[in-house]
């Protein structure tokens, strides 16, 4: 048994530490989700999604993981044996381009070093050249769960309109929705998909599918299969703050208060937290003399920074000494970056003084586990809280 | 705003009222779900799942609605354009054919008058003329929600193998599981399909699939696209604890909370203590001269009634007399029984002045909705509770 | 180990079911006591307790129990010696009594049978005929919790008011604030004493003393012992939002909820709330033929209902019958009447159905231990609720 | 509005951070005190204190401060004008002789600098030369909160046993109990004081007074007016897991749950974690170039560190940029220290990187209120905590 003396510090990237009045909010008991006490949550939370993902339109709300929201933006949007352009920026890019083949779609996976973002030049070439439009969707994870590396979705929008191309873009922002600036509108994205666990601050079971009406449009003539995710019925029961089938009611009371709270701190604000504990983590790293595994500097995630060590360290005897040292949870090395990267996750409910503990934790493990460090990092980073 | 001056009274058959202490127990801090101490969690909760069931067989857990595991149950056995045999045996049955439909696979629907189970022996002149074993499945509702009504499994059972039928038998236990007596093994299911928010007494976001090994084994040549509801990556995964995808971590906090009360209970004692409070809400149905829906003895429902009224009374403004005046949420009744029914739940987390205040409720809603009423309805379901 | 099954039933005249929004307001995090946080919420507690007391003066709160409330009306009001005149109304007003006699005060204790409230008449008496003013203060317990018998402030207030009689008037009213009427100011009461358990609808751990500005004169000279009890350094600290000693955070932080509560709702529908339930459970005990202990109709509480048994009856039996059975609890006997009542509480966080689930289970008990009685006094109860 | 977007970080020497677990069990449901579940709760918890105090003997719990506590400890043992023996070692211990002052005590009140403990050579000379044995009690602080010096209480004991000196030991552990090593009963103490708020992890609300045989006896020729506080019926009633007047139930099942958290951890290995946090923050003051308060390497506190800061320097506004910049409360300088210390608690429920965080928020507080400081403080007390 763990004897715990204080709070766990969980900073891997997602789930990620859950604000206690969230999960205050989560113990009320569940209600009727036919009467009308149900029906005005239902409401009041879906609208209060919407600026979280920067759109005027709907966002549907499913008792599912992240995964399931990648599903239920594929099985609306296509036809078996569609053409998708995925971009290999991680292990999550990876995983939902397996889930696509798996689905029967046919996928173009355009290859990448796990240190860059989907490559709008790339993009640019594919889309160009594909005259015939066989390209049906273009799948962007806008945050690198894995590499801490983010895409430049803009640009990769921008290569589309420059091609005049008609393929629907759909974006993963598991882990950015609610933590780096992202506006599913202004950017043209059709399908944005995201879960609970991370920016928005709640435990795991929510997955999210923000639609555009371009979106909607390509949901009447797709023809995978689908019933559960199926937006259609979701969205005409929605309208009375109702759901098809049994919604996650203390999941959504947990949700009605993270949106409370993203609004009470205002999104701007939320996005500037981030970039502000993303730049000290680097400073960290830099004073340790290690390096980000973002290589490039337009890219650099601000919820959560991996770090890349030397051939011959163990990224994963630097995590099982942070565990049971200092209680902390860092995220690991996923894919081919297995053992060679640590993550440390810095989104979510998080302050100041949080950060430190968890670069201190960082500090310390890397001492204790035989790493030659410099010792100034967590100095670095208190000198970057401080004046910026 | 409406001012609550106690408990609401939520008595619609599912969600039920969750036990406070599986509120508090969901309350605990997210840990890493890729950590030891989710591990540990996830066996005890993944073993503590299969007595439940009644299965040494493996269980798995969705983050989903009850309509999620229905659709797993489906896609994770059967192929496109497979027949299935379904039962109209109220509104959970048809809509769960809707969904085979939808999926691609070819329904024959016995049709039913929503007051009777599943019917054997029309299960077994189907299936004994079905020759060429062109049913790849035999779908039942275990305790239909929409009517109170359940369905005689052993005896569908029986039918298939007088017939020597090899169609897996799929069963809906979502309103059943944890209040009613049922056995996945020993009757012979391959896969049981819940919900997390019934007799398993957590709020709505996890469906379960239990699976017998002839699943397993149909799951191997099953055609029908998937992904999130694969079986085999979960199963694999939680051979160590883990889950493919991020799994809805508090909710299975409070599970292995519901899962200890049950066993602390005993789940022959539940199924008594439900079957005896069904009992006694009859005996104030009939206090009250109304009719119950289900109009087989054999079949009535551990975990709610059905009550019929006549023709010209409006059983939705009884519900709401009973919502505005007494804080008491009531079934609806649902598709071709709307108005006609309501339908009072009496599962879950449940006990015997519970149910005489429900009941009470109902009675002075029948009165004050100026339904003619005997007035000792009430008194013939404490005699009950006091005598048995 | 006791199985629950459901929600106990906490049945005695306090504490209280509080509600779960007040139990998950106490568990925020308890902040520093001498910050910026924390004086916003003592100040909104202190003011909102006011119209709760019926009072623009100020309310005294101390980590304690009701009993330490009493000490701190005496100590900080009367010096040693003083003669104090106390009323035997039942079990709580003679505990009071014990409590100034061992604090060195000299008490006239006018006789009781405990069926009725405080003498008007006896008080008139004896003030009038006091003509030295030897009496420093009249004590009077407005509800008595051991027998549910209230006694008529107003009408004391008026007997030292037609004596012309300078003596402070205090009053415990542990279980009738926030349940039944009552006014401090209007009824020139000094100190008023309660409890947070009981009609506050919170745990157990907070007393309360609202001061009339005569009550803080007479602080000035009072000559009694006092340090943790002493109104002056907690009215001064309270100025600025803070107390002299550490305060009970957490049970105000369920101190405010409450009072947000008893605010929505209204605190003259508060009274007719309890008054109500009071009288459907007058009906249910005249239906079975049973006595009510409060031999006065003008007298009946509002908040519990002492009922009586017959010569060679065992109230105790009757309650461990309904807590072994039925899991509810009820209150005992107290005193002199131990074994010949039991004490039904409907008050605090309450409602119809809550109420007829308690009735139906006293009922059951009833019947259950053998006593003899009419089998219509749940619906008794049901009528009056209906029609009222 | 204050917006936090993470933890505060409540870093006063008591209230300290309550463990959510604590929390949650603080949410349960009150249930009736007069009944077997509290019986058996009650017993439970009044055991499980015993070996926290170093004591088989008993330990009284009251709805209260530790104030109250304190009141608790003169009024059972002492008459009015006993003669009491204080040292000045700080705020406390001058709040404490005002106390006993104000009960009718005589007191003794040996002049400190508030630097250095309760001098054994003090005691000494006046225990020696008290040969009518005047002082009927020696009253120490045995962690002054104020200054973060402990009382060497064993010395004390020693110079009562060397004069001979009957007089009995009162030892206030408010902030040193669960977090210093302290043995009531092997360092012959009479009367230990403590509250909930601090090593034992509690909100406040509850006083505890442990009571040595001597203690008791001296109870009964006591002759201070009593009552709420009179130890006789309390320890009467608890022989039975019961309280003379309603126990504050809900901080009891906060309590249950810290006293096994305390037990899991082991008491050893609890004054272990709080020395080596301590040792780790003054490693940091030191690395900043600044004073602590304690001026005897032999006293300094497991659970707080008072930073002594220059003639010109302000510690409030230190504290009021930590508390606005980094939402982290610091203790205030109290009394004479007003404006020239700040108080680190580093007590309760605690670890590694929350001290971390805290030093980094004082570091950054330090540089930010322009304090010239070393930069290399936090740094220093990770070196500590990462060998240590």
């Amino acid at each position: 048994m763990t004897v715990r003396t204080g709070r766990h510090f969980l900073q891997i990237p997602g789930p990620t530490n859950v604000p206690d009045q969230v999960l205050r909010a989560m113990s009320a008991p569940t209600v009727d989700h036919r009467g009308p006490e149900f029906a005005t949550l239902a409401r009041r939370v879906l609208d209060g999604l919407k600026p979280v993902f920067g759109t005027a339109g709907p966002v549907v709300v499913y008792p599912s993981s992240g995964t399931g929201a990648w599903e239920a933006a594929l099985v609306n949007t296509l036809s078996p044996g569609d053409r998708v352009l995925f971009f290999e920026t991680g292990h999550f890019a990876t995983l939902w381009r397996d889930m696509a083949q798996s689905l029967g779609l046919e996928v173009e996976f355009v290859p990448g070093d796990w240190r860059h973002g989907a490559s709008p030049e790339a993009a640019a070439q594919l889309l160009d050249a594909d005259l015939a439009h066989r390209f049906k969707a273009v799948c962007v994870v806008h945050n690198e769960t894995s590499t801490g590396v983010t895409s430049r979705v803009p640009e990769i929008r921008a290569a589309l309109d420059a091609a005049g191309h008609p393929a629907l873009l759909l974006v993963d922002t598991v882990s950015s929705l609610g933590s780096i600036e992202y506006r599913h509108d202004a950017w043209g994205v059709d399908v944005t998909v995201t879960g609970s666990q991370k920016g928005l601050m709640l435990p795991p079971g929510l997955g999210f599918n923000a639609v555009s009406d371009k979106a909607l449009a390509a949901a009447r003539s797709s023809r995978l299969p689908k019933s559960y995710w199926d937006w259609t019925p979701i969205l005409d029961a929605n309208e009375a703050g109702f759901f098809p089938s049994t919604p996650a009611t203390n999941l959504l009371y947990g949700l009605d208060e993270a949106l409370r709270m993203l609004a009470d701190e205002g999104l701007e604000q939320v996005w500037a937290r981030h970039a502000r504990h993303a730049a000290a983590t680097r400073a960290a790293v830099r004073g340790w003399g290690l390096d980000v595994l973002c290589a490039d500097e337009r890219e650099h995630s601000g919820s959560l920074t991996a770090v890349l060590l030397s051939e011959g360290q163990d990224a994963d005897a630097v995590r099982k000494i942070v565990l049971e040292r200092f209680d902390m949870s860092l995220g690991t090395g996923l894919g081919r970056l297995a053992g060679k990267v640590f993550r440390i996750g810095h989104l979510g409910h998080f302050n100041d003084l949080t950060l430190a503990g968890t670069l201190a934790g960082v500090q310390m493990g890397l001492e204790l586990a035989g790493i030659p460090v410099g010792r100034d990092g967590v100095t670095a980073a208190l000198d970057h809280l401080r004046v910026n």
